[in-house]
């Protein structure tokens, strides 16, 4: 028989504060009972749910402490999975959240796959697939806006649209069907125009998810940024003006990677990922130090490049170069320290490269920088970003899944013209019905759910 | 006023299923309280203590959902630092738990220094020092022998010693000073015999503890040991042997560096810590790849050296030069590959390198594993670990305390013996009880506790 107990640990393997053991499933608790002694000596199955425990875990096969921990019990069915669920909260050391884990797996529970106790909650009911999807999206949020929008998600916005546009195809096919089984009854209201129009409302509400796509790719990677300009022009000037802007606390882990490639911040609300900021810190001089076929190769996959210009010196040859290398791409270029006696002009570098947005700035002195946003915003036709009122599509699966729900619909509009029967029609309303299935999990097949939740990591 | 309330993220700040950030202090739960809203809308404050609650964390700015959280409500006394603490369990991504630090920051709490949670279960007697010391061991345990010793110490083994050696020192203190109080009583008892018969028997307890200073430093640290041999002679075999001698799980978690350069391992419970493992990993051949000055360094640096040569071929140039090598270092050769025809003998061997331990091995069939275990313990001098019936000191201020208290009464019995006046005795054994207290923090100053305490990890 299938075990059907997983245990995985939760929290990272590295030297921490605290590790956590998760256990899920029928046998969870009792697992929990053949290693946990509690202080007071009371059995783990004893408890109430949502209660937390303090004692040793301890192995039975000779005794031996553990780990001192605290254990907290949940009972189905107000648990993430809707199972029964143990946490073992010890010391964040790799070798007693292995031990510990070790002792779980000899007591009962099997290994659980990456994301199993999240598919657990998906496939026992507590969450639609989108929400599921939206757990990996929070834990690898890399920006304010993705995290937001992957709450959003999680909390089952995307969800409540997809399952309302999904119930109006459902009334339109049982209507059509209605009018095929009983054509005795006149149903003044099945004609050709009422059935386009329904869909011709349900389509809209499809392209209005599917127009967000743009801003959710950038809510969800940012704009990929690179930033050029011969040394000492203010590049580092730039990075310290946009890490002010939204820094969050900066914990120093031992481990963090201080020599990022990437780095997420924003402007204004914009995200940019900003690319070979190590380069930029390190050297003040992309160009120079990466060599030419670098800095090529990183603005031709740049979303968007921030060329800066020195304002109080002439135009030099390495200008031009960066000219040159920037031509044909969405570009912003600054002038640079105007607060110095200004030697080049807006209009002087505008010659050199036509129909590019100048802007003029100090950004020793933080001057400039809502220029910056709202030429991004216009670049990128970014709205002020609201999860309040606007459903943002940040997962390609998702955007897929839309494109061939509005290709089905499509196909009935066709149908209707050329005269097809009813039945064809609601052949292809169906089908965008599934197709919207996808998204919230209700018509999906086993694969793509074990796809999906392969890209989980362990523990979640 | 000082702000009590300290906050932190105590797991590892890097993507994983679970993120906890710990609140403790007076004012907690009131934290607590500002930013989470509970699925049935009560407040955590009038939650029985070590109960645990799903809901949402809330920015109470803007009212923006920022996680779905599980937070564990744990009143004073009965918790880790014996003042009010409140867990935040939630999604393990950076931004969410920078982001849900930030929040309990800004509504109430100050960020904890490292260790600050230990200090305070110190400071407020819910451990001695020497538990609490523990703690850190525990998380950077890297084998299983310094996690069992460092539960052992978490569970007071260390402290009750301590503990009653002191209270024997007092027991004398008092004595002698009664004897110098109250002359007129006549103290049979406070015969210079009886004084340093009792010195005798402290002393001998406070020698056993620091006779186990180098199996403690074993226990702690492995044995540093270096596996030489020229290509294809079976490092890789011993490397595997000793990998299934004594493997946890091995979890696969992103991030986790693969390229180790060293590498904790038991044969048969006497754990070593195997250096440049990547290299023998990697290219099977320690001495050709890392060049000559390399192999000497790690050849000096190493506790142990095992050597192993191919019994099946000749002695070769390089087996000789390894053989200079490893003079007057601590060795073990491996004559390997006696499953097949032996060209080499032990005798041989031995004509090369007098007075180093030779072991006939087929590490391919995991043969002599045996053997090498126990030459290890008969040179290192390892009896069989046992937490149950000993104690073992790991850490070097504990060493330097016992070894002060020590002196303090060699320093007494030599006052003693030239006839110095009682009090003068009641002194020196009065600095004997304090350097004691070192240890379990009776009688320690501030530096020092700030000390021990700046070197844990954030969050715990």
């Amino acid at each position: 028989m299938l075990n059907n107990t997983i245990a995985a640990i939760s929290t990272s393997l590295s030297a921490s504060g605290i590790g956590i053991i998760r256990i899920s499933g029928e046998d969870a608790i009792n697992v929990g009972d053949k290693i946990f002694v509690s202080k007071k000596n009371r059995k783990l199955v004893d408890q109430k749910t949502h209660t937390i425990h303090y004692g040793n875990i301890v192995d039975p096969k000779n005794n031996q402490i553990i780990d001192e921990v605290l254990v907290s019990v949940m009972k189905e069915p107000n648990t993430y999975t809707k199972e029964n669920i143990i946490e073992i909260n010890c010391h964040g050391g790799v070798i007693v959240m292995q031990k510990i884990l070790h002792l779980v797996l000899e007591n009962g529970a099997r290994l659980a796959e990456p994301g199993e106790f999240t598919k657990r909650a998906f496939l026992n009911g507590r969450m639609d697939l989108s929400s599921a999807e939206a757990v990996i999206d929070i834990i690898n949020a890399k920006t304010n806006l993705s995290l937001e929008s992957s709450v959003s998600q999680l909390k089952g916005n995307i969800y409540r649209e997809i399952k309302s546009i999904r119930s109006k195809l459902l009334e339109l096919i049982a209507h059509i069907e209605a009018s095929i089984d009983y054509p005795e009854y006149d149903y003044d209201e099945l004609s050709e125009d009422l059935v386009k129009n329904n869909l011709g409302t349900i389509k809209k509400r499809i392209e209005k998810l599917l127009n967000s796509v743009d801003d959710g790719k950038i809510i969800r990677e940012g704009i990929k940024t690179v930033i050029v300009g011969k040394p000492n022009v203010g590049k580092s000037s730039l990075m310290n003006a946009l890490l002010n802007e939204d820094r969050a606390i900066v914990t120093d882990v031992a481990g963090t990677t201080r020599d990022v490639l990437e780095e997420y911040m924003n402007i204004k609300g914009v995200p940019l990922r900003i690319v070979d900021t190590a380069g930029i810190r390190k050297t003040e001089d992309i160009v120079e130090k990466i060599g030419v076929n670098k800095s090529k190769e990183l603005v031709e996959k740049a979303d968007l490049i921030i060329m800066i210009i020195d304002a109080s010196t002439e135009l030099t040859e390495e200008d031009q170069y960066i000219f040159n290398l920037i031509k044909d791409k969405k570009t912003i270029i600054l002038l640079n320290k105007i607060d110095l006696p200004v030697k080049i002009t807006e209009e002087l570098v505008n010659k050199e490269v036509e129909n590019t947005k100048v802007i003029s700035t100090s950004l020793i002195n933080r001057k400039g920088l809502d220029d910056i946003e709202k030429a991004i915003k216009d670049m990128f036709l970014i709205g002020d970003i609201d999860f309040n009122d606007n459903l943002y599509i940040t997962n390609v699966r998702h955007k897929l899944s839309l494109e061939n729900a509005i290709d089905s619909l499509d196909a009935v509009n066709n149908s209707i013209e050329v005269g097809m029967p009813e039945d064809c029609w609601s052949i292809d309303i169906k089908n965008s019905y599934d197709y919207l299935g996808e998204i919230t999990g209700d018509s999906v097949n086993e694969d793509i759910i074990s796809q999906i939740f392969s890209q989980f990591c362990l523990g979640k």
